[in-house]
């Protein structure tokens, strides 16, 4: 059944109308007819089954026929990144991220890093295709890029992968399931300044295997070993 | 240093000519010149310090001023995928499995599988520069396209990714480091069939979760979670 994203959902609508673009998509791309039912999706774990109720290309309509909710992940995957400076990668990143369960992406800029801005727009539409593909009711919150140090002052405490393995623990050792972002630095790994900074904070030195991983594999890396260790 | 990965050194090997091309790509591309210092892989575990004693663009020559060998890892990652109908998926697969640490690729053919044939020269290329990227000295053998019959008789026990979770356990419980490739299937997931052929062989179902997973995510989720199993 085709899905569509409407964050504006709540549980008690009962029926709209798609927005121009979702209607093209729906009457005229999907060929979907009257008496046709479709998916709507909340972003925030609702599940709408709903029927077409009119088919105009422009302004299709649809009847709320059945509504869920689905509880949330028990556990956060938050990964704070520095981008890459080919934006593929981080928007590869994003898209197997959203499939294994990230629930919040943070763009930090790093002294190393090789990127100065990116436009989080791009993203978000990458995270809504992925959250469809894979059948998720979450959508996962994305953070605008932001210094390095405000990251730290807005979250505290977490974990920090970098390349000097000499205090590093695992994964597999981390307790706590919620708020404990994984800061992934860029390429030429966090300044020695920034791991300070972190570690001054109550961030913990993270291990992510003894190969050298590209910044968007140690991300992939860190979401999978937060979903193997919490769900 | 710069890394050119040469299969026929040895470890009595004193001086060598490099390729057409690699002569161009040192001498030319990155401008080396005699004195500069390169570094030289086997793809099993050499890794040769060499210096360069004629900058010639056509005909390069090395002179080995040091040789090493590493241990091969101590576990195998061995994952047999069902080729995506866009071979990036599997591109990207592959670079970020080699830098996690794979050590074999078989391409399979199964019966939703969207591609009827796929060259592995291109993968070949993908896995030679991701092993240079992420320094490592192995280089994963890639298996030709074979048939999921075929691929089963030649390797009778390892484990089936599968959708229906009903008796899968996961890779955690998995206790055989060696001879144990995973079984990755297309889109629409294995047939009953060949779940059935492999599961009267002697395989095991796989759980990778609770969440739907494209075939290159569901295959770097396996990648992983043997690399944490046994590393």
């Amino acid at each position: 059944m085709h899905a569509f994203y409407i964050p504006t959902l709540t549980f008690t609508t009962k029926h709209l109308h798609l927005s121009e673009e979702e209607s093209k998509h729906a009457c005229r791309v999907m060929r979907l007819k009257m008496g046709d039912f479709v998916e709507l999706l909340d972003g925030k774990g609702g599940r709408y089954e709903a029927k077409i109720i009119s088919d105009h290309p422009k302004k299709c309509e649809v009847e709320v026929i059945n509504y869920s909710k689905e509880e949330s992940q028990s556990f956060e995957i938050h990964i704070a990144i520095s981008p890459t400076k080919n934006a593929d990668r981080i928007e590869w990143f994003l898209e197997k991220a959203v499939e294994l369960g990230l629930t919040k992406l943070s763009l930090i800029q790093t002294d190393r890093g090789e990127r100065k801005q990116m436009k989080t727009d791009r993203l978000e539409k990458i995270a809504i295709a992925a959250m469809k593909q894979s059948h998720r009711t979450y959508l996962p919150e994305i953070e605008e890029l932001q210094s390095f140090k405000d990251f730290i002052k807005k979250y505290p405490k977490g974990g920090i992968a970098h390349c000097e393995e000499f205090l590093a623990q695992t994964v597999i050792e981390i307790s706590t399931p919620t708020q404990f972002p994984i800061l992934i630095g860029p390429e030429g790994d966090f300044t020695p300044n920034e791991v300070d900074l972190a570690l001054k904070s109550e961030y913990l030195p993270i291990a992510l295997g003894k190969t050298r991983l590209r910044t968007e594999t140690a991300g992939l890396f860190a979401v999978t070993l937060l979903k193997t260790k919490f769900e």
